[in-house]
Order: C-alpha cells, then sequence, then structure tokens
C-alpha cells in the first residue's frame, strides 16, 4: 500500500505513520514530492486491511492507496491455467461449455420430471430447481422445502441430470450433502453470507457462485475467496446482473464485468440471463451474447408451463424456446471453438 | 392490478386473461380504448404475486400494473399513528430520538467498557458492538464470536446501557434470547436473508432492519413485513447508504429515501451515518441532516482509539468528538421539537 | 393514463380530477375497488404529460400511472419493418452490420490518414475521428477544432471512406453541412442538449445519437423522438455503457439494454465498446458480444500509435489488434445470418 | 502520479515508462517491492492526464494511480477560505444562507409577479424561473423564450429580486448578458457540455453550476474548474440529485456528496431539494436536511398554482407551504450559527 499524506503533513505526522508500519512488521520506502509525500509499505501481507484502516485514521494522512488486490487463492495470478469445475458429468471450463436449465422452483413430481426430460432433450447438461427459495414478499410461493428436494432428486434418477440447488442456510447443508446434491448455489442475496460461504466451502460439494446484485467484481472475487479458503476451489462463478437505474430489464447484465472478471481469475464462469433481464423475450439474445463474451456456460429457467408457474413465469423458456435456443448456442459455439 | 394489452390484441387474448383472473377468484373490469385494452382486476388479494406474473406471461399482455403496495403490517394504511419502539429504557419513535452508539467490533473487556462509559457519559442510550462480524475479506477480522458477546453483557452491567448486537445466523438467536440482549440488529447483507429475518421475528426481541445496500425503500418495507408476520412489530428500521456509481463517499446516503419511507410506514426509521459515508469527516454533518429530515434516532461508530480499532476505524468518532455531536444534536433537536 | 386514488378519496376529489380531464379533451372511465378508486383517461393525447403532472398534484391523488409510451415516430408501433439508415455507402440495419473506425481524436494529417488506411484495410465502412472533443477535465487535450475537420476530410479523400464526427455545439453544424460530413454524431454527454438534438436532426445529415450514460431506454428513445420531430429519420442508435457502481470497467455495457431497446424501436442500433470498457483488453471480447445479442454494428477506436495517443490510448486497439477483431466478427456474422 | 506494474515486467518494461515520463518533463522514482515494482512520477504537471493515459497502455503496465485531484482553482488547497459570492443583494457562503425561489417555467406576466412577490414575501432573496427549458420530451412545454426573460425582467422590476434563469444555449448568453440577468444557471443536462461553461465563465454573470445527475463530484468540481478558467469564480454549485437505483424519489439526494465537495472546495454550495426529490411533499424535510448538513442556501420551486403549472407542478410548493418551510428554515439556521 502506498500512504499518501496530505499538503502541510509534518516530520512527526510523517513518523506516526512509520511507526505503525513498523508496529506491523512492514519496512517503508519515502518519497517527498513538491505537493505530497508518499510513504511506501514494502514486506509484510499481515492484517494488511486492518493496517490500511489506522494509518487512514491518522492525522494528516490524505489516503491509502491499496496495490495488490484482495484475494490470492482464485487469482490468475495464484494459478495461470484456466480451472475445469465438473457437476457430474457436466464440464465447465476452457474449451467446454456446460449448459444448466430447468424451472425456478421445484412445484411437483409431474413438473420437475417433465421439466427435466425436457432440457435434457435439448441437451442441457444439468437440472436447476429450487426446494428453498428466496422470495422479496412474505406473501410469495416461499418452495416445497426437503420435499422439493426428494423430487428433484427423482428427476435425477428419471434422467441422469445431475442436479444444482440452492441452499440459503447453512443448516440446509448436511441434507443437501446426505442426498448427495450435485452441486449447491448460493444464491445473489447470500454472496455476502459469509457464513455460508465458509460451511459450503467446507462441505466439499462443487459451488456455483452467484454475484451479488449489489457487488463489485472485486467484491465478487473474495466471496469466492471465502469458499476456497475454506478448502474447496470446484467453484463457478455465475454472472447473473447487477443493479442499475436502468428499469427496462429487471437488472442489467454486466457482460464486461464477466470478461473482467475473466481476466483476474481462474475459475470459470457462467451467466444466468433469466434472472438478469427478467423477460424470457431477452433471454435468447443475452445467452447467445454471453457465449460470445466469453461465458463457460449458462444457467437458464426452463418450465414447461410458464403461465402457470409458481415463480419466476415472466422469464421463464418453454421446453420447445429453449431447444431452438441450444440450436444457436450449438452453432455459435463452433465459431468460438468451445464444445457443448 | 390492471393488464394492459398490446395493440392487436383479440378477444381471444382478453378471454384468457380473464379466465386466469376469474380462476383465481377475482372479478374484472373492462376498458376498451382506441389503442388499448386494460383489464382491471377486482376483489381477491390472493396469491396476488403469482397471478400477475402467470397473467403478464399470456400471449399479447403488453405489462401488469400493480396498484396496491406490497406490505400491510408495516404500512400506514394499517396503522395511521406512528409507532413506539424501545429497546430497555431508550425510546425511538414519535417525540424521541434515540441513540445508539458504540465501536463496530468488540475487541476486548477494555475497549467495550471504556466505549460504554464514553458514549453514555455523552449521553448515548444504547450501546452497539459487533461479535459476529460479515466482513469482505476471508483475511479480515471476524470478531471475537460468543466471547465478544460476553463481554458486551459485561459492558451493559457496568454502564446500565441496554445493547444491541448483530445477529448474522439463525443458530446465533438463541444464544442472544438467552443472554437477554437488548436488540438485535439485521445488517445490510441480511436485509434478503429471509430466513433469518422469519426466525428474528418469532424470537420476541426488538429488531434493528438495516437497510439493504442496493434495496428500493420498497423492498425494505417488505423485509420488515417478513419480521412483522412472524409475530413482531418491534422493529426499528436504519437507513445507511445505498451503492451508487459516487466514490467520494464509500455509500451514498439516502435521506430522501428515509423520508419516503417515513411516509408509508408507521415504524421509527433511525440512521447510521458511519457506514454511509465512511468516514468520520463526514459523520457529524449527516448526522445533524438525518435529525433535520426527520429520522428518530441515530446508530453511530464511537471507538476510544479509532486509530488503533481492528475494524472501521475511518469512520468512528473519538469520544470527545462524539460528545461534542452529541450536544449539536440536542440544540438540533429542541427545534425540531424532539426530545434526546 | 390511469388515476390511482389515496384510500379515503371522497367524492369531491374524484370530481376534480374528472373535471381537469374534461378540460383537457379526455374522457374518462370510473372503477371503484374496496381499497382504491381508478380513473382511466380516455381519448385525448394532447398535453399528456403536463396534464398528468397537474392531476398527480390534485389532492387525495396516489398516483398517475401513465399507458402509452412517450414516443411515436421512433417506435415499433409506428413502424414495424426495422429501418435502414445508410452513412455514405455504408449500411445499417436488417443484415447488414455496418462498422465505423478510427481515433478519438484527429492529432494530425499523418495519423488520421495512417488510421483511416488501417480500417479500410481491415475492412471498416466508416471512418470516425472527432475534431471537437468534450473532455472532462480544461486541462485536456479538447481537439483541433476546424483543423481537424479539414484533415478528417483529407483522409476521405485518401481512402474513400465516409466520415462520422461528433458536432457540440449547435454553431458547428453549418460548417459541418458545408464540408459534407457523411454523418454527425451526438456523443453522451450531449444526449440531452435538446437545441442540438433539434438542429440536428433539421440539417439533414444522418445522425449517430449515442445513450446518455445516465440515460434509460426510453429517455434514449425519446432524444431520438427530438431528432424525428424535426424530420430526420436517418438515426443510428449507439449503446456506449452505463454508469454504475462498478468500477472495473469505466462503464457498464447494457447489452440488454440494445435488446430491449430493439423491440421498442425500428431503428438501428450499434455498439461502441471502446467507451463502455475503457480498455482494449475488453473490446474484442464486447464487440462480438454485441453483436450476438443483435446489434447492428460497431463503433470502435483504433489507433495507428494507442500508446501515444493524445486522448483515449488505453481503449484503442491497434490496426492489428482491429483487423484480428474484424475477423472474428466476420465468422460470428455468418452465424447470426448477417452480413459485413 | 504512481505507475503499477505487472508481476514479471522486466528491465525493458521499466525503462519504456522511465522514457516516456522522462520525455515529458517527469522525474521519476522507482521501488522495487517482492510482488510489484512502483514507479513514482516527480515533478512536472504537464499533460498530466495524457502521459498517464499513454502510460497506462505500455506493456506489462497494470494500472496508473493519481495522486492530485484534477482542479485547481475551485480547491480548498489554492484558496483555504470559504468564497462568498453574491446574486445581486443576496449572499451565499460562510455564515449567510441564499435562498433562490420561484417556479420552474416562466408561464406568464400574471404568473410569475404573483411568485415572485409570494417568494419575496416568504423572505427568498432571489427569483428562479425558466424561459428556455430543456424537456424530456418533445411534446412536452419548451418554455416561452426571449418573451419568458421579458417577463422574468418584469417581475424583478415588480419585486427587486435578482433573477436567476438557465442558459442551454451558448448563443442564448449575449442576451442575458444585454438584459443584465443577475445570474445564470447551468443545469444538470448541461453539466458536461463544456463550450457552454466556457464561455457562461467568460461572460462575466454569477453562475450556478448544477450537478449532473451522473456526476461524480470529482467530475462537478472539474466542470466548475472550467468555468473558473474561463476567468470567473463567482459560481455556486448545486447538487440536485443523483440518479440511482431507487424510485420512490425521482432521483437521490446526496447531501454527503454536498458534505464531501465542501471539504474539497472553497466554492458556496446550495442545494435543489425540488428536482431531487420530484415531489412536494419531500421538499420541507429535505431542505431542513441540507442546511443540517452545511448547504449554503436553497433552490426550491414555488409556484401559485402547483396543479395548473405547466411544468413541474408535482414538486412545487405553494406559496403558503414555503412561506412555512421559511418559518423552519430560520429557526434551523440559527442553531447553525447561519443567517438567513
Amino acid at each position: 500500500m502506498i500512504i499518501v499524506m496530505q499538503p502541510g503533513a509534518g516530520e512527526e505526522h510523517v513518523r506516526r505513520v512509520i511507526e505503525r508500519l513498523e508496529a506491523n512488521g512492514y519496512g517503508y520506502h519515502l518519497s517527498r514530492g513538491v505537493e505530497r509525500t508518499l510513504i511506501g509499505a514494502i514486506g509484510s501481507q499481515e492484517h494488511k486491511e486492518r493496517v490500511a484502516e489506522q494509518i487512514e485514521r491518522l492525522p494528516m494522512v490524505e489516503r491509502v492507496v491499496p496495490i495488490l488486490r484482495p484475494y490470492k487463492l482464485v487469482s490468475r495470478e495464484h494459478e495461470l491455467v484456466p480451472l475445469v469445475v465438473k457437476i457430474g458429468d457436466a464440464v465447465f471450463g476452457r474449451e467446454k461449455l456446460g449448459i444448466i436449465a430447468g424451472p425456478c422452483s421445484v412445484e411437483s413430481e409431474e413438473q420437475i420430471i417433465e421439466a427435466a426430460r425436457a432440457v435434457k432433450a435439448a441437451g442441457a447438461h444439468c437440472l436447476r430447481g429450487g426446494a428453498f427459495k428466496p422470495r422479496t414478499s412474505p406473501y410469495s410461493f416461499q418452495g416445497l422445502g426437503p420435499e422439493g428436494l426428494e423430487l428433484l432428486l427423482a428427476a435425477r434418477q428419471a434422467t441422469g441430470l445431475p442436479i444444482v440447488t440452492e441452499v440459503m442456510d447453512p443448516r440446509q447443508i448436511e441434507l443437501m450433502v446426505d442426498k448427495k446434491v450435485d452441486a449447491l448455489q448460493i444464491g445473489t442475496r447470500n454472496m455476502h453470507n459469509f457464513d455460508l460461504l465458509k460451511e459450503v466451502g467446507a462441505c466439499g460439494l462443487p459451488v456455483v457462485l452467484k454475484r451479488g446484485w449489489a457487488a463489485t467484481v472485486q467484491e465478487w472475487l473474495r466471496a469466492a475467496e471465502y469458499v476456497a479458503t475454506a478448502g474447496n476451489l470446484d467453484i463457478i462463478l455465475c454472472e447473473r446482473g447487477i443493479r442499475t437505474f436502468e428499469t427496462e430489464t429487471r437488472f442489467t447484465l454486466d457482460l464486461a464485468g464477466l470478461a473482467a472478471a475473466k481476466l483476474e481469475t481462474h475459475l470459470p464462469i457462467i451467466v444466468d440471463p433469466s434472472h438478469a433481464t427478467g423477460t424470457h423475450k431477452l433471454v435468447p439474445q443475452m445467452s447467445l451474447a454471453a457465449i460470445a463474451a466469453g461465458a463457460d456456460g449458462l444457467m437458464i429457467e426452463v418450465h414447461p408451463h410458464p403461465d402457470r408457474a409458481l415463480s419466476d413465469g415472466p422469464q421463464s423458456l418453454t421446453p420447445k424456446r429453449f431447444s431452438a435456443l441450444m440450436d444457436e448456442v450449438r452453432k455459435l459455439a463452433a465459431v468460438m471453438n468451445k464444445e457443448l
């Protein structure tokens, strides 16, 4: 980090900064310019953020500029080669695109099995479906809970598709592990739920980590670092739209954020165009754009009867439209030197 | 809700909408204009959001316009008189301002007791202090946990101040209830953690519910509705800044959002200027602005030695500056016909 | 529009709304629900926004919900078939992709001619280059002015490429028309400069209208409506990123906004990935994503020597990288059934 | 500025950076850490932004960190004492609060004179009123133009209040100067209209410079620097709300942005709560909050008959409500040691 002193800072003020650095095992490097004195901290990486905050609070310190990124294990500096993550037999990363599809919520055995068969027939590699649902209103459908999970397992049984489902509460993890769910999803509202991140990271299952809708790329990678420090690098990041002033779409899909994140991390990143846009009318265009932008796969909401869905109908594709989209994705993948 | 049909929608399309309304117990009201046909839904409020989503997905429906607000118990329509909420002896609402102050994290017995004594001497009504801490980086100080809670209890013992502390995980609630914590705080990152909202709502303790940093006022009130439907209306809302493009401050304090929320809800609302701005240099101005905007109180970070704090030092006031601020708040309160 | 009355609104309040509607030539339609009375305005479209504002201000009116979109000429309802716009021989719209490339600023004869030759060789259809430059700081390079325009004309002469250049001030239009510039660009900072929009619309030249970086899709289309009402429908919209909380990229490229706008308007829409991302490292990915999302073309910054550019070097491609990108765009276009 | 090299940068890469610095008259200071090499630029401030951009584009450069703020004349470093700006006899700055009030648009002689008398009676110091109006839709009322200006002059004649009016186009400045308008307003949509800033700065009249609704505090101060470099420091900044995801209010009033700007600049800053909130229901609360936050005055929309206004009725106060608000402002001012 570099400490920028205010104009007018005296010897005494500089000395206090240096003392604080030395007390924390840092060396330093002093540079006196005409308008500002700069102090570069050298060496120790211990308690970096705390030391930075403390120094920022010393008198006549203008600001503290961090130099290094606040994550390590998930960084390309740590591991240059892109990582490949598997969910069951599905492969995400490098030249392979993985497609996860299915309804927002598990609603009934008939619904989830019909959905699973349809997305499998169209070429999807994993089935998604929510048993435990986060809903903005307490008056909305809250999911079937453990029963929904059983139905999801039945759909896996019926189709062979590995299943991905959201975990909202650390107490649900044990059940998920017992039932051998193929991957856990951490939803956008829980990206900052650090207890959950750590326990999911420790449970051993692959993780789909959605970006918080108000999280910067840096914060998203730090959330992944939480999972990674718990011992698990089988992390698939998922861009799903950020909140902006634009109301024409539910969120603003940040494909440049995806491309920027891929410059920083070796983890695979997929895109959820359904939640990002909030309308089935924009899902095909955004699916193709995501692949062209370099995404390692897609997560798409598909419902056998969107106009009778208990949640997220407006953004769900019909099986027929999903199948047509998969054909377009395949053609595009070929041009991008990727395989489905 | 009102359903707006696309231009060119035919009888058949209108009929499908009406069928869906009737199947869900709604009446309807048809209005054919030159450019659009409108269908007003009448009566039933059951499954309102689900029915709206399903109809939005029918062919030739342009959009569905909701008419009623998606919350009830916390609404001024439900209860015209502003609610008063107590934390221990501290009173929030109507003519009373409540002041919560203390460090970000509990760091040691000496620190928390020194802080508690200082804020009490300056006139604060409650002590804040985090035992379980949500930190963006896994490499930052994560709080002392249960031991931190014990130290907080010791500070209450020493000063008589009621204590407010954050709960991040439903499994921590039982301990908090056992220890007779005076109020639970739900942090900005957990405003959308619906399981937590429900369990906190059911536990019987007063709740300080912070606004999610990317939550609209409507979503914030819906989160309060989650707590309220679990049986608890002892809710103090807390505005703490929203995320915007501006980087000069850590977040953007939304005082107009506070004033707008007060037109909608009978719950008291306080303001946290420390997290909103991220710097002690702006806390006094924003504290006064909050009171002038109609806030029912403040939550302010105060640390006996901000430049040695383990977290949030840059935004913490010294006891001396806090005491001076309290004098200014008192003068302002008098003009606003409020009492501290 | 639909007027939603507050609960408790009486006959008198409803009567005042109806009087105001009738005085402005509207009919009305009254619907009394249990919780709200609704009044639908019928007929006249005169002074719609003003009447809506006035009614919103009447006592016991909760809000006024607009039903129709606030633009006409640029709407798909007005003209179902996508429009094709030409700049010189370059074609934008339907199955044709148009590529505009060149440096941010015209710096010298050598620079602009070298750039023009390079982008032509790579397959671009138009040359961009700024003579009059809007710069955030008064201490930055402000463009060569009229001399820059002459150099741009020389580059057109040398290569045959039609030229697109930004107009910042209505007083520059006459010169542009005199010099037979092929298309005028209205920059992101001027999308709300309504005098400029009207005068550019009246001058007869094709227009590239960039989206304001804080403009909604609706406002962008209204800005196009300003140009169109002045008599000119030769408008190419250009998405160039919006301002959000994310700082990893300079702006957030809103490709879903582009796709949403294409559902609303018959005008062609291109994408500027250079300004959207602020870095050459993300331009290729975002160029491809834009085409996959349905863009009708691209506007890309190319500089013969980006590390010596007087402006926007960090986001400029070298001719070599641009040429490689054009090869990728061509392959992608084939899959999208588009021609370059 | 400080140049941060990528890990793995070699001698050759460092040398290229140093060459570029030296070629532009900078010295340098080299610091080799374990993970990054840093190069501090020393001395010259010439072409700072251009040089920074060029260096950012050199190979193996990770990023360039600016150290100094990009404005000078408007900075507190340049002038420690807060500036006082006068519009006619009205004084803005230090212990004096200035109040500007009046309708959005000049609509008729009767309307503007009635408004002027009312705001004067309530204690306002200046009259606002738009003759040239920027309107988002081409179908909205566009202002009376030069005739509106004449009516404004008549209102000044009738009341003695100095007048403030918006200039949207450099060609309107001459007329404004001829007519001896007391101050020019640069609206939020024109904060980035640099030609206008320069010409307004050169005309000699005091300027009210509104913050762009998507401008950072830094960009706002740079816009003021444009005016200042043209020779005029009689600048009153005006915060009027920024665009965020929140839709409960039209914009998000950024009072912390105001307080942060006051730490940076010696210019007075006022607040426009009318445009910020978009509703008269929130104007009083936000007016008081602004004063408590340290604003040097207010700009408030007042219309004798808001429900018949041709523009901005919903956010306009009646004279009666404005008068009551002025009483509250006076009481608050006394507490803040300010005079009206």
